[in-house]
């Protein structure tokens, strides 16, 4: 399938609702524990969410955008949530994820991108050259990865008590 | 986290309303599509997830409850859903899911376990001796592999979509 906005619209829209419907009310034997060693919870991962709408995806669009300056983007640092979230409850950070989500999708559809924007580049501190339509079609696959995160992180949780099932449930080996 | 009723009752309940807010109203080109060859769309999962509600969890359940009977499970039939969807479009496959669950936890609550019921064992026809806490583990677990599945699948609509940015997304390799 070929990049196309309003397709991508179709997930990034729903995305918090998506993890609300999964996370909420849930017990924190589901939501606090990782995949062990450095590995990140749900928790985590919702964190590393919200940094990604505060400082990423629509910034470096953004910097795409203003053909005028540096288009260079900065790091995105993958580890920020650990210190932003703290203090917080996993219902704080889905509600800041659904109100940033919300407001930068405005934004985004404010800008009344046309074939031409989607094609401009910007620079990625490692891979040079990228288009906008990869910005967002990566912005639109993060989502998707993340939440199949989330279920995996939630599945190992039981990995010992399925006993032989272990076999058939390729999420526990991966 | 060892097997517990009430947790696990907790992933079983949302499953169907998670996998409606993820698919419903969706393109088809995010819902129809599979990863290729084999492989099975988002819509052939809701399939196999109706599928084993009629005839696999609450059976097995019920044939380990039934110490009277032979208590040897039957073999379950993980393409049945391409028959059994014929006709059938998304949204009725995800009604259709979300109705037969909630009988089915209706059933399960109804039956009142206890720790002794769970120790109780049926024959599989692959694995042999398993206990009726592994069943329910597995089918917990099941609901949580098939949504990160789902999600799998609608990702790598866009792999060649995303560029260079596929080294950092685990979930378009695997």
């Amino acid at each position: 399938m070929e990049f196309n906005l309003t397709k991508s619209l179709e997930i990034l829209e729903r995305t918090p609702t998506v993890l609300n419907t999964l996370l909420s009310g849930l017990s924190d034997n589901w939501t606090m524990q990782n995949e062990g060693g450095e590995t990140w919870s749900p928790y985590d991962v919702m964190g590393h969410l919200i940094h990604g709408e505060r400082t990423d995806w629509m910034q470096r669009l953004n910097i795409i955008l203003d053909s005028k300056g540096d288009n260079k983007f900065a790091s995105f640092d993958r580890f920020a949530q650990f210190e932003e979230s703290k203090g917080k409850t996993l219902n704080d950070l889905l509600t800041e994820f659904e109100t940033i989500r919300k407001a930068n999708l405005e934004k985004l559809k404010a800008l009344k991108l046309n074939n031409s924007h989607l094609e401009m580049t910007g620079i990625h501190p490692k891979f040079g050259s990228v288009t906008m339509k990869q910005l967002l079609s990566t912005w639109t696959v993060h989502d998707l990865a993340h939440t199949g995160q989330i279920v995996r992180v939630m599945a190992k949780q039981y990995k010992e008590e399925v006993g032989p099932w272990v076999e058939y449930l390729r999420i526990l080996q991966s």
